[in-house]
């Protein structure tokens, strides 16, 4: 047991509430659940202790992966899982996110996905590693029921998803949010926290802008791509 | 110069940006800017000097204050300034906060109601502290261009300003944001991140909901408020 990194085969879920949603999503990928020595009994405790009984995943009182992997001091459940690949949909709604950098980021995104029904997400490499512990919990266990696959250059994505409708934001466009119309199924793209995207992208599909004020520079990553999702789906919910 | 605190007269603002945002907004709070003796020069930094001498504010070089305040590599400037206070206007469209508890999640609320236009906040206590440092730094510099004001309730809120038309988003409303039509002057209003707007807010104004999928129990209190500031000031970008 040791701090996480990108190169190891396995991630973990810290805390009661993530495991659940990996026990309930991804069973057949977890490895191991820790319990710390001070966890007291409950209902949701419970149920965990049936499924890994069921699902013959050992469960290991220890207090040493708490201190290796959680600074917080409410954690007293770990999930041990192995990392697993999904491949996108076609034909469905996705979201491309080019050269993210930031996991929370990350994370807060694909809840909002799994928030307005958008489970299929790309990334372009270089790009911040999905399985992080940060990420894993930003999305509140939201990543273990979306599916997402990386590419190496958007050209990559582009090839293997030709039936999509591309719909890169970006500040230099020229079409306002509020007079598109998403046809599905359509890729909502957006480029990293700093640097946005790269301006070759206003001639890839409808390039949309999120009007804001000129008091700011540009709206904060997971903010414009929620917003983006709230707006393309909202016919739905 | 020690690690900040709630209780202290001052706080500071962490990098270039920041404090070139602080001088531009609230020159008259700053007490003194801090560069770090690896600092290189640059027009920004020329300007950061030219706006000190003509208001005397003494910039002081020394390492210590950014070993004590800063955890990143890439922070050369600091600002310090003492805190303020500010009063909401009347009539304008305001942003309620109830009790609030992440830093983080402030500061981002702020950036977004600075790129929506919606320039007055309040804040219920208990809720977290405006001036703390990670406030400052998530809002990057849009804490500076707005007015705010704590209060020790709801009801104390509602009696100061009582012209605004009252709109509390909770999961338990009736009204879809998309059927609403917000009337100015406005107040938008969230709870806390972890327990939401308490269930007697129904009976404010007009309670409304984003709708989302049933695969998470809700957005994410920065995404929720920064829908809602986008939706409701749509028209006028």
């Amino acid at each position: 047991m040791k701090r996480y990194k990108k190169n190891d085969n396995v991630s973990y879920t810290l805390g009661t509430t993530l495991t659940i949603e990996l026990l309930k999503e991804k069973i057949e990928y977890v490895r191991k659940v820790y319990f710390h020595t001070k966890l007291e009994q409950n209902e949701v405790i419970q149920k965990i202790e049936v499924l890994c009984k069921k699902h013959n995943i050992p469960i290991e009182k220890s207090d040493k992966p708490f201190n290796i992997l959680s600074q917080k001091e409410n954690c007293f459940v770990i999930g041990e899982f192995n990392k697993f690949d999904t491949e996108l949909e076609k034909n469905k709604n996705h979201v491309v996110l080019v050269n993210p950098s930031n996991s929370g980021n990350l994370g807060t995104i694909i809840r909002s996905m799994v928030g307005f029904g958008i489970t299929n997400l790309a990334i372009i490499s270089p790009g911040v590693d999905i399985f992080d512990v940060k990420t894993v919990r930003a999305s509140m266990g939201a990543l273990f029921s979306i599916n997402f696959e990386y590419f190496d250059s958007f050209l990559d994505y582009q090839d293997h998803y030709q039936n999509n409708n591309l719909y890169p934001f970006m500040l230099q466009a020229n079409k306002k949010i509020t007079n598109t119309k998403f046809q599905k199924p359509f890729s909502l793209i957006f480029g990293n926290e700093a640097t946005g995207l790269p301006r070759d992208f206003l001639r890839v599909g409808t390039s949309v802008i999120i009007p804001h004020s000129k008091n700011i520079d540009s709206l904060n990553l997971t903010i414009a791509a929620s917003i983006a999702m709230y707006e393309a789906t909202k016919e739905e919910f």
